[in-house]
């Protein structure tokens, strides 16, 4: 018998904010897997700190988290080295920011171990609505249909795909905050964005994007922009 | 002191996927609201049933299910009704399935209420996240775009919409489930996508687009069209 993979979403940050199957799997597995910076502190291990088993085995896979493409060789060693502990029958939880499927790193360890293992996937609170939550303003409602887009892409695919779209999502804003602000004012779309970082945290940020001047705007922070009337 | 109101995501269904900041919310109020249908069991009480105060007030708002307009005078009267218990000084829970600002009806009672009393959202898990844990695919990675469109668009709403995306998911499936399935097929898509009904409750039901014939699609049903490659 093999062991069981989990991946485990564990919210955006906010302890209270991970669901009770993930606390009952953290209890249940011997092993423990999340991804981490180059040097220093996991920020999924820290959501997951107090739930983790006591004198369980941890894995922290590295990442430098400088721009450029995925390390695909750190996945194949993590997955290696999550796979050895499988085989022995062991089960592994892999701690996932927000949710497993969402924009998690989970996706090169799932499409290296799931065909070979049995695999669970505990979906968690994705920053998603965790920032509409922090935004004061409902995200969607009725049949209104919503643009989710990774700051990352040029200005021209950015107005492409919000044409259309009653509200939008732009993640990972960072240092793209500047060149957002001038695309939604020149699409007429300031008026109706909030800029939100870090949801649910103790350093968390919310403020409507028409007020948001010389800001340094982490990673995780985005900005969503919704209709202006009230449902 | 007014009470405070909470819309509290009890996620998509099953409770052992609400957060614990939910469960330790429903044990400090003293009167818990919730959506119901014209007659019978309320899904989200359902799900939270375990963690419902003891000998507490309940509020079920009753909506009649049938296709037309949203029933504007039912949430006045509600939050008519919630507001007395706020204004007495008594917290009140809203129950949302899945996540309160993400296609919940509790937008309704937000724009009704939260002006004149302290509010906290708790988001929850989505029926997003879940119905991509339950479809065994990741949803979106890295610079990846999602469009969440519902399935009541007409097709050309949909096609146009669905351009320039990686990935989509088409929420509220129901009855429309043949008709998109044409319009999938004939945009090539149909490969890329997955039928889920119901995630993470146990009459879940999950499979390729492709492989679904004559099924009638439940109202919690969605397509999720994601890329076929690993990444």
């Amino acid at each position: 018998m093999t062991g069981r993979l989990y991946g485990v979403g564990v919210g955006p940050g906010d302890p209270e904010l991970m669901t009770l199957k993930a606390v009952r799997i953290l209890s249940e597995v011997s092993v423990v897997a999340y991804p981490a910076p180059g040097e220093g502190e996991s920020s999924a291990r820290k959501i997951a700190a107090a739930f983790l088993p006591a004198g369980g085995t941890e894995i922290a896979i590295r990442i430098d988290m400088r721009p450029g493409p995925e390390p695909m060789g750190v996945y194949d060693q993590a997955a290696t080295e999550i796979a050895v502990h499988l085989d022995a029958g062991r089960d592994v939880a892999v701690l996932c920011e927000g949710d497993p499927f969402f924009y998690g790193s989970f996706a090169y360890l799932y499409s290296r171990l799931a065909k070979r293992f049995p695999t669970t996937i505990v979906p968690g609170v994705s920053s998603l609505t965790a920032c509409a939550a922090a935004s004061g303003r409902p995200l969607v409602s009725r049949d209104e249909s919503l643009a989710v887009l990774p700051a990352t892409l040029p200005d021209e695919a950015l107005e492409e795909r919000l044409h259309g779209f009653d509200a939008a999502a732009i993640l990972k804003v960072g240092r793209h905050l500047p060149r957002l602000q001038a695309l939604l004012g020149r699409l007429g779309l300031k008026d109706r964005s909030t800029y939100v970082a870090h949801a649910s945290r103790e350093d968390g940020d919310v403020a409507p994007l028409a007020e948001v001047h010389g800001k340094d705007a982490p990673y995780f922070s985005m900005i969503l922009v919704t209709r202006n009337s009230s449902p």
